[in-house]
């Protein structure tokens, strides 16, 4: 993790489940001041042992804070925790900024940015992509959406939770990326399924296979990291199924409001909604091989 | 090029198209004794000057062969320079082997195999995936499917042109995981397309995009080496539309086989015929991106 001469910001962090849990541990051990707020109050444990401060409300942790975090599922949790009666912009200073790292929609992004500017306060949208494991090990890819100068603001936050960090432009660019980035994650994940499933069909051993194509023209983050799980049908969660899901929600939701056709990404919603109308919500998201062995292909192992 | 102390092979070379004839050239270069035989007999010119002896028949080009390496389009011709009444299986001696480098269907490459076994003459299916930049270079990645033996026979021509060679199981099974990497090819492209296309409509600069996703869990050869010609609307081949096209019918066809559904793949062979029927069969296959303007994608550039 990177040391940083740079001033430590009195943090508020909003939202300590799978990913902000880990994120905010990294923040603290960083020197970080941390204020945290979570709705299941015992998931703070770690954390105040650690020197975290817990509050009652999002009101209360963000009082006093320079940057506000928050790491929440989707947009109507974010909207609850800064815009709500004890929501965090109800006690926000002038010139705070929130960094708001969940992955929600683009457009609600830019309102909600535009609400919070009446108030004085800034806001950079921050979704993160690497998963539990880059949450952790302080790998997370950070695409950033809104003004440089905010951006250099949250800059040593940034670098202490991820490698990648990229501003991409105004507010909402972020979201946006990742929308595009979910889209990538599940489109290549249904070719690994379905270049295993042929595979299989065919009599190959799928683990040759892997290390044949894996540096090749088909090769993929999904390719290489989740097709060793999928030929171990190991389906433990990784991203979870009903958060790509929601994710795949705004994709479409973004497509609709440009009128842009994104047939791919539409059927890849289909199977991943198969796959969890079976049961399969909370499995890693390699598990819609499971919708597809519901579509009939053979079951081999 | 990796210089072997094995026996240089007499080699019969039947194919001298976009990807044999550079395959070709490595194998003279590398100083295997080289017999070729090309349809259009000008496409020879360069291997002649290089030391090759030009044939006017298949046949007479598998004349005292050890090893006839067929590269051709698709499984017709396969069947027509083997099979055919000039075809190599006329003269080639007991013990010869057959190196079917075309992409064709597995379960003809089966029956071939069968046929030529009858004549004393052993087979292997390598099909090959890294473009013509790959054959130019040695660096193809090479899918075999035969008996061991008559891979070792084979290991120092497979040296000469391609840098991951997998003996991936009996006669058939390079051309299964070829289909298996043409899926993935052609899906990655499509998701790359989309997240493209969705991060056109929300003015997000593509090219930052790409730097910020490319190494990310959104990650593919696709992202990585198409992203930025389609960037750039630099649709040359690369590899073609059409030739992907002739693939994914092999894909469709082995599913059909195998009662498995692959509807990305399916997805991705109608998109791809689109843009054919557009037009655009010999660009290059991230030229799909013109099925999705056509589809009503917006067109900023």
């Amino acid at each position: 993790m990177p040391k940083h001469k740079l001033p430590k910001h009195n943090v508020a962090f909003i939202g300590l489940g799978i990913m902000g849990a880990p994120m905010a541990m990294n923040l603290l051990r960083a020197g970080f001041s941390l204020r945290v707020y979570n709705r299941t109050r015992e998931k703070a444990r770690d954390l105040v042992t650690a020197g975290a401060s817990q509050y009652d409300s999002p009101a209360e942790a963000a009082r006093a804070a320079d940057v506000i975090v928050t790491m929440v599922t989707d947009t109507p949790d974010v909207r609850a925790v800064v815009f709500g009666d004890d929501g965090a912009l109800a006690t926000a200073r002038r010139g705070a900024l929130i960094v708001d790292m969940s992955t929600i929609r683009p457009d609600a992004t830019r309102r909600f940015a535009a609400q919070a500017a009446e108030r004085g306060v800034a806001w950079l949208d921050a979704p993160v992509s690497g998963g539990d494991v880059g949450a952790k090990n302080a790998t997370l890819t950070i695409m950033v959406g809104g003004d440089p100068a905010d951006f250099e603001r949250a800059r040593p936050l940034f670098d202490t939770l991820g490698k990648r960090v990229t501003l991409l432009g105004p507010v909402g660019s972020g979201q946006a990326v990742k929308a595009c980035n979910q889209i990538l994650c599940a489109v290549n994940l249904l070719g690994v399924c379905e270049a295993l499933a042929l595979a299989e069909s065919q009599d190959i051993d799928r683990e040759k296979l892997l290390s044949s194509l894996g540096a090749g023209a088909g090769g993929s983050w999904a390719l290489e990291n989740l097709g060793p799980k999928l030929v171990q049908a190991d389906f433990a969660p990784g991203f979870m199924i009903d958060l790509l899901l929601k994710d795949l929600g705004i994709v479409a939701d973004c497509g609709r409001g440009e009128s842009l056709p994104l047939p791919a990404a539409a059927l890849a919603e289909q199977l991943f909604r198969t796959a969890s109308a079976l049961g399969h919500g909370r499995l890693g998201t390699q598990a819609v091989a499971l919708a597809y062995r519901a579509l009939g292909a053979p079951r081999r192992d």
